[in-house]
């Protein structure tokens, strides 16, 4: 009658995030809760903010996580920066632009929305066409990595252009932080948000951002209160920030212990060896998956290691696949969003689960299910294929 | 150079959150991370749902985590049902209700204020008065249980009052939850919010939110959209609700096991022993308390078991005392906030840490530092009265 304990099994996390949390940081995360003002954990709040500093390639003093998941560090990004009827430029190419216009929305702004098809990268040329139609555009905002496609964009082009026409750019990095190169300071990056669930592997719940010198005076001199009590970067900073800190909320202490371990698993093994890493998987991923005979959906130079993106064969139940990779193989794939609903599966590679080990496991597993169902597939081919693309990489490096 | 992994050291939590998470919770923390989607999780939600209406005493169906801590829980409750000039009478008799005149301004609403000194209940008479002036009001806020102050108003007579004038109701039930009866149905409260890490002893992170079926109406046919995307309920119950879960955010999977297994603990307990142990280990530090030379500032029938708001002895630092407490003996009290900074130590005996064992080290450890501070206090006096207390409570019953 009573409810009992949970315990979950043990799932192998290829989808778009959760990735594979290791088992050091979910002991990190069982450590004793100790206070949210104890001197011991303001000192690690030191560190946190330092480690994502590196992870984020940045010196901005205000680089901190929200103590919510990205989708709550997309919104302060938007409600510190945006006031009513400023003009914000957005560019849609997946799911997450159109999370972004909703909230320059309802955040009182004006969205001025470049669409690009999904699956693709974001066009700089529609981009400079739009600040040229709109010279007064406050705020230009862009996915640098489309959870919901796999497609990459280029994020120094994009911000360059932006700020030729003197706009602050906001870039949301969920997915490619740890994955894939991120260097807010280099490309000029003004406000930045990501998430801890996909390239850093800790569990999901926490949102890092980083605000430059450039946005933190347009938080300091807005004409309204930010509309968010919660989100309201000038309270936040009174927590995070250097000198005595006054409590504005609790953080959730327990998952930042697991943030702090992962963010040092990423300084022992660095950015540059975490990037190479998910990019060799990324390509022993492929040769299995084309040898099954599967395509890519995004074009090659623009296509994001840590999450593939591919084509459902004909005449398989996609959503039947996915279950049946849960229940026989304890696997999660994701399932197309939006407009790719039905259309395509999302491999992930990220953080922990970017291995040989994984990119095998799920290749085995599709290779099975896939060969069950009939589907028409090269069977008993592509863990091969994926060994022998990953010899010939360690080879050559 | 590099920054190593963080080990806290075991602190006893007595202050005014969190408190002591027990190694039960925290093992649940570190089980493996599943997919926000997974069926098992999704059929583990449903079990949190019905563990915190038990805990909430409510039907309401749309009862849940709001995936944030209970700052964010508030604001989820004001954006939700306020919308641009709408007016809202606050009660404010500490820190939490000038927090939710900020939600309501923020919202776009008009506060009416309704202030009571710190330390004492919300009075009646003043509602009452407040809403002869202000028909038109859409709404009423008060705050349960004064974390700040350790003061309990009357959350029945105060709703019925508001019901009268058929205005929603919403309540802080942050530090009342799980220490002393809340009956969100049989109050008729609208929409409540609370927290884990009071006395429910989870971490912190989430907050429990509750909606009447009347709150979800207003909700549902709102004039404007609800300025934050991240706690609209129409589009959290798409994730939360019955039927096919959409995904609307990343769920903090792990704390969700830790509030889970909290609220299994709850239940097992049951409500109404947890309501008394709570009482009785304040009567017990009351003891302790008073035989020392201490008093409490909030009067007897109003006092929150759960939160001790005491003087602070003539000519002593306190700053200073809470620290030796840290160092000397792991212990962690609660400073003043706010109108009370410097005047009162706040002393937790929530979930927990609502035992004889916290009763007995806390004075032990209060004894021996202020012993040494020289402060006007009886010494060695108050453990044993404590237990005397405690010992006269449990013949009683």
């Amino acid at each position: 009658m009573a409810i009992q304990s949970f315990h979950p099994p043990k799932r192998v996390l290829m989808g778009p995030g959760p990735s594979d949390v290791s088992e050091r940081v979910l002991q990190a995360l069982a450590r004793p809760t100790i206070g949210h003002l104890d001197p011991l954990f303001v000192a690690m709040m030191d560190e946190v903010k330092q480690l994502l500093q590196y992870a984020l390639q940045t010196k901005n003093p205000m680089t901190l996580p929200i103590s919510a998941p990205g989708s709550a560090g997309m919104e302060a990004c938007f409600v510190n920066l945006v006031e009513p009827g400023d003009k914000v430029i957005v560019c849609q190419n997946g799911v997450f632009g159109g999370r972004m216009k909703e909230n320059v929305e309802r955040a009182g702004g004006i969205a001025v929305m470049i669409e690009d098809a999904w699956g693709t990268a974001v066009d700089p040329n529609k981009v400079a066409e739009a600040f040229k139609k709109n010279p007064d555009a406050k705020i230009f905002a862009f996915v640098h990595a489309e959870t919901s496609t796999g497609a990459l964009s280029d994020a120094r082009t994009l911000a360059q252009i932006a700020k030729q026409h003197n706009a602050l750019v906001i870039m949301d990095c969920v997915t490619s932080v740890g994955g894939t190169p991120v260097l807010l300071d280099e490309w000029q990056i003004d406000a930045a948000y990501s998430g801890t669930q996909k390239c850093l592997s800790a569990p999901p719940g926490l949102s890092p951002v980083s605000f430059s010198q450039r946005a933190l005076d347009v938080i300091k001199t807005r004409k309204h209160k930010v509309q968010s009590w919660f989100l309201d970067m000038n309270l936040i900073m009174g927590y995070w920030g250097t000198g005595k800190r006054a409590y504005h909320h609790t953080a959730p202490i327990n998952n930042l212990y697991g943030l702090h371990e992962s963010l040092v698993m990423l300084q022992n093994e660095s950015l540059e060896k975490a990037w190479q890493r998910h990019r060799d998987h990324h390509l022993a991923l492929r040769a299995g998956i084309e040898a099954m005979g599967l395509q890519f959906i995004v074009k090659e130079q623009d296509r994001l290691p840590q999450l593939n993106a591919v084509t459902i064969p004909d005449g398989v139940d996609e959503a039947a696949v996915r279950t049946q990779l849960l229940n026989d193989h304890n696997l999660e794939i994701g399932a197309g969003l939006g407009a790719l609903a039905g259309k395509i599966w999302r491999i992930g590679l990220m953080g922990t689960s970017s291995s040989m080990w994984h990119v095998e496991y799920c290749l085995n597993a599709l290779d099975k299910v896939l060969g069950k169902a009939g589907a028409k597939i090269k069977t008993g081919v592509a863990v091969d294929s994926a060994k022998a693309a990953f010899g010939k990489l360690a080879k050559a490096s």
